[in-house]
């Protein structure tokens, strides 16, 4: 069926079989999560060997001695691995603890209250309401970031190879109090969209046109997370902020944390080597330096990023048939009825699931009662708000393949039924 | 010799004999290191069987997969033996990451910016210079804390059993805009002070004297850390706050870095149910929750508080022969001159040594210039200022004995000499 092209009477036959379908989910007593864009147990596997893995030697290759106090960046060896990683420079990286989210944080705190370049720049001393661009759909860990610290969202559409620029240029010339815009430019959560090397060095020009206090903040979560082998490579995104020589302005971020153990990875900070320097300086004031053991052991396993990408072969391999069952039972119930679209992507964590406007709310309430727990309608959007109403991120890298199936064949029956209803009124 | 009773002769006498041995110390190329407050490698070893410690079992005892991500405030094991030493109850204490110091700083920049009964609390709010007690001489890291944030520190004089609370009480009863104090509560640092019942009794008064938003900031850094085996004990710190219904405002923090590895093991932070709770809420903001296989490796290797006790009476053993190396030299060479006086910690990891005013530095320049680094002048106090330039803060714990013995000897020598080039003028 089209849904443009039924008659009411069709629809309403659609929907009492819709319905029973429904009701025969509801007396299942299904419990099934897709909420979290977390990996599986078998994932998690994958680095076992962690905890051991240095076999009594708790020296790295200078001969530090990583039980003790010590190093505020970092390892030599996690910076070469992990600025190889990143594209960046052995000088413009510094590791960080198990989250990236907490150098996300303190790199905002830090611009906000003490200024990125010095006391003066401290953005609060404006004195007006600060605001970050927010592409979206987005990360909702990146948005209440800023909500916490008062910094006000925009948002901004979200293409098929990145940010709207032209909305972002314009938004940038019209108003000062736009001090950052926040990207995931591989794999973005939830898009899965890949950024073109057209976006990026649209980016890179931003600072020239919103000042030297701007910072671009960079999010390449799934730097190296594919699930297909041809997925599209996204450029390297320092160069091109180097080659407009706005490399001050990059807050370039990773982690290991979808690499080795979610909990209990390494993060990583990346700028240029002044800018880096500004925010070294800060975090002496906060802590006595990272988990240097934790680092010499992730450099033990992952070894260089020959070793790392077999490492994410592995990954690919466990999460590929689970995005797939997604993609077919979308593709086998959805497509063609103009009830819904939804991104396939190549990498990353995230089905982002657009139904018609006004549906995801309801959407999610059905499957709720039918025990398939999905993330809250809005999450994706700054302050929990999705002006149309449409869009869900759909997480399968967590549950096990049978029980995706499940809920994704749950998910579709909700799908269908809340927007005839919609159509019905 | 008496410094007092000695003539202007024996002492030019005096000077000639110190240069001599002085040169003599000087032509030896030493170098030598007594700055540091960091564990020695035979410490460090002695919790070794942390890599590797969990076998492959990567659950805590509710069945939690602790690789991947979720909780916010620790696993239950590790908060039972933490509040255990800590002497809280497991709902007062939450466990983080491998700096105790962020803990301090992050609740520090979160009572003055978010505030630690609502946004309306927020020091900042007030629109005036936030102000800090300091009892001095105390830890340079508490003083910079408060000095990025902008927050104001004022000396307090400490004394035998604590900081002068006559003193205390009389600042925070004329000032509004102090806001906290930095306390650590056993074995000071650097006095090695152990607060007695009756100064941490009038410490869970101060609230009701400074009001509701006020902070009492309590780094028991050192609350196992002893070096006699009938060292002085410390009251139950929470429970005294509680006996005046002040628990909401003491933040109480601890780690195990100088008891495990120190610059990879854990921290905790502990308070009133409830002002945990504001405190765990704002967190939830800045991190995806701290590294839960790092605290199961240290329940693992501590066991519990008869397991804590016995690993820490390794420390002790290795640790007195340190302080005994440099008590006696003391002793032997400066006893009864009138040069200087100095602690006897039955804890810690310091010895706060107080030369005559004005020759802290003359003596900290001499002991570098012969190959003998000690901690900086003035580092014992805010703003590097210690305003009789007399307190010298001594390190045993990281080089070995032999090193100690010779700094000792060198460190005594520069102590006469500057004294007596000083009583010369």
């Amino acid at each position: 069926m089209q849904l443009d092209q039924t008659t009411t009477e069709q629809l309403k036959e659609l929907e009492s079989s819709l319905n029973q379908q429904y009701i025969a989910f509801q007396n299942a007593g299904l419990t099934l999560d897709l909420t979290r864009g977390k990996p599986s147990a078998e994932q998690l596997s994958l680095s076992d060997a962690l905890d051991g893995i240095l076999e009594g030697n708790y020296k790295d290759s200078q001969g530090t001695d990583l039980r003790n106090y010590g190093g505020l960046d970092g390892i030599p060896e996690a910076k070469a691995l992990f600025a190889d990683m990143m594209g960046v420079k052995v000088d413009e990286i510094l590791i960080g603890g198990n989250a990236s989210l907490s150098l996300m944080y303190t790199a905002a705190q830090f611009a906000l209250y003490n200024g990125v370049n010095g006391p003066d720049s401290a953005w609060i001393k404006e004195g007006k309401t600060i605001k970050f661009l927010a592409p979206v759909p987005g990360y909702d860990r990146h948005f209440s970031v800023c909500e916490h610290l008062g910094i006000e969202l925009v948002n901004v559409p979200m293409n098929e190879d990145g940010p709207d620029m032209d909305t972002v240029e314009q938004l940038v010339k019209a108003d000062p109090q736009i001090k950052g815009i926040w990207c995931v430019p591989r794999f973005s959560n939830p898009t899965g969209t890949v950024y073109s090397d057209a976006v990026v060095a649209r980016l890179a020009k931003l600072p020239a046109i919103a000042g030297p206090n701007f910072r671009v903040f960079c999010d390449n979560a799934y730097a190296v997370h594919v699930i297909e082998d041809d997925a599209q490579a996204l450029c390297n995104v320092m160069d091109a902020f180097r080659a407009e020589g706005t490399e001050d302005s990059l807050y370039l971020f990773g982690s290991t944390s979808k690499i080795t153990f979610a909990g209990a990875g390494v993060s990583f900070f990346a700028s240029s080597p002044a800018s880096l320097n500004t925010f070294r300086n800060h975090l002496a004031f906060t802590t006595i330096g990272p988990n240097k053991i934790d680092q010499a052991r992730h450099v033990k396993l992952l070894g260089d990023m020959g070793g790392l990408t077999e490492h994410m072969a592995k990954h690919a391999a466990i999460l590929k048939p689970r995005f797939d069952a997604v993609l077919s039972c979308l593709e086998e119930n959805l497509a063609g009825t103009g009830m819904a679209t939804w991104t396939a992507p190549q990498g990353g964590y995230f089905v982002s699931f657009d139904g018609l406007p006004g549906t995801a709310k309801a959407i999610i309430k059905l499957a709720a009662e039918a025990g398939v727990k999905l993330t809250p309608a809005g999450a994706t959007f700054p302050y929990g708000k999705d002006p149309e109403d449409k869009n869900i991120r759909i997480a399968p890298s967590f549950p096990k393949l049978e029980e995706i199936k499940r809920a994704m064949d749950v998910f579709v029956v909700c799908v269908k039924l809340a927007t005839v209803r919609q159509k019905l009124g």
